[in-house]
C-alpha cells in the first residue's frame, strides 16, 4: 500500500477500504507516515469527503490509537455528552446532576479547551479545593457510589486524534463534516458510556455557522455512534446569543447551581431540560417526553438533582458550601454596568464577541499557558427581543482591573438595539436521532 | 502572514497576491514553511487552481530562488525548446541543428530524466567521449562561436522548483495545470533565451492524455512568456504512437542523423518541421509558414543542418564520425523481430507500453540510480493506419540479453491488428501562440 496512491484515490473523489484508512491513521500516529502526506490526505478529504463507512473506519482508527475506558462492569445506563462549544456553555453542570438524580449514570471526562472562557474544568476549579484528576480507582469508586463524576479527561485517549488535530489547525483542513465529526467521536467512544447525546450548536457563536451544516454534522455523528451500537442523539442549539446570562467561570457555575435550585434563565433552563430529557429517553428511564420532563420537574422541585452535585463535589475534594455560599467563589473586584444608550429592541447579541470580552478580562486562555481568572466575567442581562429603554442595564462587567473599559466597548458596539420589534430566539433548533 | 491563512483562502477559491506567493515559497526554500503546509496549500490548488497573475508569480519566484543565466550580451535571436516528454523523443537533437543552421541561437540546458529512456543527455552520451558537463566559459565560448549547445542543466536552476517537486511527487499534488505550467516556465526562463518554444505531447504516451487538458496546459506556459516579455509558442503533438521508429539512446541518435539527412520517418520529420518553422516565424527569421518550411529543406539539403550538429559533437569532445559510421555507436548483440499474426490494419501502438518494454531492455532509468544500456531498443515499423500482413515485422528488438522474451510480448500485445481500414494519426494537433 502506497501513501501516494490513497491521496490520489481520495483526491479523485474515491472511497477508501478500512483496512486502508487503519494503515493511513497507524502509520502517522507510528510516524511511518510523514506529517506532509497526511496534511495533503487531509486537504483532499476537504473537497471530496468521508462516506458513512470511511467516518466509521477513521472513528474506530483513532479510538483504537488510544485507551478504552472499560465501564461493563457497571450496572446501570451509562451516558455521555458533547458540546460542540459555545460562549456561556455550563450545560453539563446541570444536565449532569439532573439525569444522574434520575437514576442515570454520568461518568464524564471533559477538556480544559482554548477560547472565551476556560472549559467545564476550569469552572469547576472555582470551587475551592475541587479535584479533577483522579485516579481510575476513585474514577470507578465514584461512579459506582454516586453516578456522577466530571474529571479530566485522561492523557491516553485517541492518541491518533490530537496528533491529528495538531496538524489539521496549522494546514487549514479542520472544516470537514467526517473528520469533526471522527474527531468528536473517537473520544467519546472512549469513555465506556453506551449513551451519547450531543449539543451541536449552531450560529454566530459556534463552529458551526449554519443550520444546514450542523444538521449534516449532527448526522455523521450520530451515525458513527448507532454503528457501533451506542444509542446517539444530537439537539441542535442556537448559539446567535450567548447561552444564559452568564459569561466566566465562578458566575457560570453560580448561574448552573442557580439553574438546578430552579431559578435559571428561561433558554439556558429550557436547553437543560431538552437534552435531559433526550437522555431519559434514549436510556429508557422515561418512554414520553412528558414523562421526562415531570421526571425533571420533580428532581430539581425535591433539590434531588441539586444535592447530586454538592455529591460530586464533596466525593471530588470541593467545598460544598459554595451551593448555599457564593461568596465562597473568586470574586471580582469591580461591577460595571453596560446601560442601553436608546429605547427599543434588542435585535443581536454578538455572542463571539461577547466571549472575547469574557477573555480579554481574563476569564478564557488565547494560548495554552495563560492563567485563568476565574472570578472576572459578563453578565449578559440583554437577550434578542427583549425591549429596552435607555439607560436600562444590558450587560454586567465583572472585572479585576484588566482591559475593563475594553470590554465595555466590545459589549456596547454588540449588543444592538433596534427601533423594530423582534422576536427571541428559540434555543431548540432541530433534534437528530 | 499566517501560512494557515494562505491555505485557507486557497481552499477558498480565492486568490493570492504576489508577495503571498513569493512568501510561501521563499519560506518554503529556506525551511521556515514546513512540508506540511505546502502539501496542504498544494492540494488545495489541485481543486481551487492558479489564475494568471498567480501562475506568473510562482513562476518567477521559483525562478528567483536560483541561478538565471544572463545571455543578454550575445548578440542574435536565443531560442529554447521544452517538450512534456514522450516516447522515442529526439526532437532536440534536429530541431536544434535546423534552427541554429537558420542562423538561430540555441544554448540548450537538458535533464537527464527517468523513465522509458534516457533523456536527451544520455542519448547524446552514446556518441562516444561526448562531454555533457561545460563550464560556463565553455557553454559562452560554444554559443558565440557555433550558436548551438546542448548540455546538462545546472543544478542551481529554480531550487524551488526541485524541492516543490520532490514534495508534489509523494503527496498526489502533481497534475495541477497551474504547478505544472510554473515548474516548467520557471526553468524555461532560467536559460537566458528569450524565445520559447514548447512541445506539449498528448495522447496515451504523455502526460496529457486530452487535447483540451494539453490545450490548457499550452494556454498557460504561452501566458506565461508573454508576460514576462519573452515570445512563446506551444505546439500540440500526438503521442498516441511512439515517434518515430526508434525508441533507445544511440538508436534515438542514428534516427535524428537519418532526419538531418532527410531520411527521418515521415511523421517525425513532420513535427522537427513543424517545430523549426514555429521558431523561424517567432524570431522573425523567416515571415511566413511558406519561407520558414523553404529555409528548413534548404538546410537539410545542402547539408548544413548535419554540419551544425557535427560541429556541436565536436565542441563538445565527441566523435563526428558516428554521423556516417553508425558501428561507431553502443550496439546490440540480439536483433529479434516482432512479425504480425495476422493480416489487416494497425489500429493502436500503446506507446507507454513500447517505452515500457525498452525500458526492461535497458534503454531506461527506473530509479535514479540505474545504469542505461546505450545500445539497446525498439525500432517500431508499424504505424498507426498501416496495412499489414501475417508475417509482416511489426518491431524490431536489439537487446544485449535482458528482458528480450518479456519485451517481445508486450509489443505482440500492444501492437494492434484489426480487419477495418484505420486513418493514420496526425502528428501536429494544434498551435497555440
Amino acid at each position: 500500500m502506497r501513501v501516494v496512491d490513497l491521496i490520489n484515490r481520495k483526491k479523485y473523489g474515491q472511497a477508501l477500504s478500512r483496512d486502508e484508512i487503519y494503515f493511513l491513521i497507524n502509520g502517522y500516529v507510528n510516524g511511518t507516515i510523514p506529517d506532509y502526506q497526511m496534511s495533503a490526505f487531509l486537504m483532499a478529504v476537504i473537497f471530496q469527503g468521508l462516506n458513512s463507512d470511511e467516518r466509521l473506519a477513521f472513528t474506530q482508527a483513532m479510538l483504537e490509537s488510544g485507551e478504552v475506558i472499560d465501564l461493563s462492569h457497571i450496572e446501570g445506563k451509562l451516558v455521555d455528552k458533547h458540546s460542540t462549544g459555545g460562549v456561556g456553555d455550563k450545560t453539563t453542570l446541570v444536565v449532569g446532576p439532573i439525569v444522574s438524580a434520575c437514576g442515570v449514570i454520568v461518568p464524564k471526562m471533559s477538556g480544559r479547551g482554548l477560547g472565551h472562557t476556560g472549559g467545564t474544568l476550569d469552572k469547576l476549579e472555582s470551587i475551592p479545593g475541587f479535584k479533577i484528576n483522579l485516579t481510575s480507582e476513585e474514577f470507578i469508586k465514584q461512579v459506582r457510589e454516586i453516578g456522577l463524576v466530571v474529571m479530566g479527561q485522561t492523557t491516553n485517549i485517541a492518541p491518533a486524534d490530537k496528533k491529528l488535530y495538531a496538524l489539521r489547525d496549522v494546514t487549514g483542513t479542520v472544516e470537514s463534516v467526517g473528520l469533526i465529526a471522527s474527531s468528536i467521536m473517537s473520544k467519546k467512544l472512549a469513555s465506556g458510556a453506551d449513551h451519547i447525546v450531543l449539543d451541536v450548536k449552531v450560529g454566530k457563536g459556534a463552529f458551526m455557522k449554519t443550520l444546514d451544516d450542523a444538521r449534516e454534522l449532527a448526522k455523521a455523528m450520530v451515525d458513527i455512534g448507532n454503528r457501533v451500537g451506542k444509542k446517539t442523539v444530537a439537539v441542535l442549539t442556537n448559539m446567535d446569543e450567548p447561552l444564559g446570562e452568564m459569561v466566566g467561570n465562578s458566575l457560570e457555575l453560580i448561574e448552573a447551581i442557580e439553574t438546578l435550585k430552579g431559578n435559571g434563565p428561561r433558554n439556558f433552563t429550557k436547553l437543560c431540560y431538552e437534552l435531559s430529557s433526550e437522555i431519559l429517553l434514549i436510556t429508557d428511564v422515561a418512554k414520553t417526553k412528558e414523562e421526562a420532563y415531570q421526571k425533571i420537574d420533580e428532581v430539581i422541585k425535591s433539590q434531588q438533582a441539586l444535592n447530586k452535585l454538592r455529591q460530586m463535589i464533596t466525593y471530588q475534594h470541593g467545598n460544598p458550601q459554595v451551593i448555599d455560599d457564593y461568596s465562597l467563589f473568586p470574586q471580582a473586584q469591580n461591577i460595571i454596568k453596560v446601560r442601553s444608550l436608546k429605547d427599543g429592541y434588542v435585535s443581536e447579541i454578538n455572542a463571539l464577541k461577547v466571549g472575547e470580552a469574557a477573555m480579554i478580562l481574563g476569564a478564557g486562555r488565547q494560548t495554552i499557558n495563560d492563567t485563568i481568572d476565574l472570578g472576572v466575567g459578563i453578565q449578559v442581562i440583554a437577550k434578542v427581543g427583549k425591549k429596552v429603554r435607555q439607560g436600562d442595564v444590558l450587560a454586567v462587567i465583572y472585572g479585576n482591573g484588566k482591559n475593563e473599559e475594553e470590554a465595555y466597548q466590545i459589549l456596547l458596539d454588540n449588543i444592538i438595539i433596534t427601533n423594530e420589534e423582534v422576536s427571541p430566539l428559540d434555543i431548540i433548533l432541530d433534534i437528530v436521532r
